[in-house]
């Protein structure tokens, strides 16, 4: 009752518009508890693959969004100038990241970030796009050998879109690379393929007849190039496109498509190693949850590492794998001092051959041999 | 790296101010995991008292704030006029609560709201005051019989602090009709007793010598009215010092004054059933947590049922009270079955005389007697 009278203004005479500002809503009890409810799938999973997470504020200084989005920026919120600094709400959770690292000279992280950002579009509110909305960011920072983290991320979509429970789902992959080979063989001039990167990106949304009427009436490019386009983005599928593209005579001299397609066919192999295929087929503050560390003393075990870490978040272990295909086994037990892993899974041919992991103590340094059958449950007995 | 390519803009020649906007802050995965930590507790409690969460909008109607926060008004951000509405930022969560009472016609909630709000403060960073700053917010709103959901809001406080487990602290509370009633048996004119009370709340920060110089020769008052303010404020106390205030002639003799130092005995006396002391001494969607509603079938069982909530509360048993001395068997079960709350104890004289409980299944009905100590442990074994 005093809360309401208070919403009267001193006078209490002016009429009041009761209303959330255009594009944003409120979320109440049972919206909240389903919204918590999805974060909680989506956080878990997060951190079944060793993520950190960070918060950055909700504005920034303007100039650190100015030239980050394009023709998008006129979309940025700015607030009033009030003397001080000039500020802008943050449009997304990428540009406030990379401003984050510069900013503490990180070079590599792995963090997730779920946050509001600001737009100020003209949303279809009926169909849930909202002016203040959610995104749920997870990032992998540093530079890794080629294809790991890619799929790690690929993995954590794949996870997410199945435990959410939302049926049939279909995840798009790109390399930048490939679209610029493929723009080159098809005869894009140079300059132009920047905008006709943003009208190919319409396909989504429009018939192929359209985005071929505006590559040719508006942004000039000849019938024949946007036809030669038109073949390629045609083509659909997975581990057998790139095989197929990688065969294909014109396509393959070009070497930013050859090394995108090379890269795509090693991407997918990994993804099969993780089980990501077509369904129709300490005292110290830690900052992870994460619960072993799947490691390997011998070279050449990539493969078995990230099947048996794949296994281990299969079973809801959280679990982590250096991104490297032959790292050394100190600096993998390094990587668990420095993060506060309690548990080592070390790989190696004995191992391999015995049907066993040989599992350590990372604070005891004691190592006992574990069936493989055993594993997951002796993970989980140690880490209650 | 391409990420912190985009941060060169895109000319890459601007230098470039790379810092938060003024009383901001970003938070690491450090201090994310300890932000968790304490939220987490914090929720809990909340949750196990019954309370719904809601959200709201990071800003509102710029008309929606105006005229709330008197002085302080000039501390809202406003956002920039871009065309279209006017927009400010949150300046708490209080005014967008009331907001979205008034808009859905809400009048009766238990909720929770953890969000940040701004303010154009110049905040002492060092003393970790910030523009951007995260509020817990627990609000009762509706009409109760009195002081029930008051000393429910105290025990929260109380468990909170105590969990955090953060050390020594003290809860002061107030009742506005007290300090009305003393302002008017001191003598300060009707008109004053606003900017006086304004006075008053600096003796957080002030010395009483400088706050009376203050109300002498700013605001007006004669030395003799200050001096007998004075007296009263100085003095400290709980149940005592209500009990002894009401025998005081003078302030006894006011009317607001002695409603409100009963109301305050009263909710000392629920307190003490709530153990709030000094220790110096189904289907559908669930928005609460709740797994036990403590009720009673006769009358006069108030005292009976706080105690019972309050030992099932500490036992860490999610449990809710109906905020009513005598409320009919049929309301309690109703409550139950509009939010979902499985089990019902219920109290009557035959049970406290058998020192056992009636333990009611909501969806079933059934009833059986469970012996005192063994009700903890039902209701666990009941609500996995």
């Amino acid at each position: 009752m005093q809360l309401k009278a208070q919403l009267g203004g001193d006078e209490g005479k002016h009429v009041f518009v009761l209303k959330t500002a255009k594009g944003t809503r409120d979320y109440n009890p049972k919206q909240m508890a389903i919204r918590e409810k999805v974060f909680s799938i989506i956080i878990s999973c997060f951190k079944r693959h060793g993520a950190e997470t960070i918060d950055t504020p909700v504005f920034e200084l303007k100039e650190t969004l100015t030239g980050k989005y394009g023709e998008d920026s006129k979309l940025i919120y700015d607030l009033k100038d009030q003397g001080g600094e000039l500020l802008s709400l943050r449009y997304d959770l990428t540009v406030p990241f990379a401003r984050y690292l510069a900013l503490n000279k990180i070079t590599n992280i792995k963090r997730y970030h779920i946050a509001k950002v600001y737009r100020r579009d003209n949303p279809a509110m009926t169909r849930g796009r909202y002016r203040e909305f959610y995104q749920c960011d997870f990032d992998i920072a540093g530079q890794y050998d080629a294809m790991i983290p890619d799929a790690e991320c690929l993995k954590i979509v794949y996870e997410i879109l199945n435990e959410l429970d939302l049926g049939d789902f279909r995840i798009k992959v790109n390399d930048r690379r490939i679209l610029d080979g493929m723009f080159a063989v098809c005869g894009v001039p140079d300059e132009k393929f920047r905008t006709i990167c943003s009208t190919v990106d319409k396909l989504d949304k429009m018939a192929w007849e359209d985005v071929k009427k505006e590559m040719v009436n508006e942004k000039g490019l000849s019938e024949d190039v946007a036809d030669r386009i038109g073949e390629y983005v045609s083509m659909q599928g997975g581990q057998d496109l790139a095989e197929r593209l990688l065969q294909d005579p014109k396509l393959s001299q070009n070497k930013q498509a050859f090394a995108g397609l090379t890269d795509m066919k090693l991407l997918f192999s990994y993804l099969e190693l993780f089980q990501v295929t077509d369904k129709t087929s300490s005292e110290k503050v830690r900052t992870t949850e994460t619960q072993v560390l799947v490691a390997s003393a011998q070279k050449n075990l990539l493969e078995e590492r990230l099947k048996l870490t794949s296994q281990l978040w299969n079973a809801g272990i959280k679990a982590e794998v250096l991104y490297k295909k032959n790292p050394k086994l100190l600096s993998q037990l390094q990587h668990c001092e420095e993060t506060g892993i309690p548990l080592v899974a070390i790989l190696g041919e004995q191992e391999l051959k015995d049907g066993v992991v040989k599992l350590r103590n990372v604070a005891s340094r004691e190592e006992v041999d574990v069936p493989r059958a055993d594993l997951v449950d002796e993970i989980k007995k140690r880490t209650l």
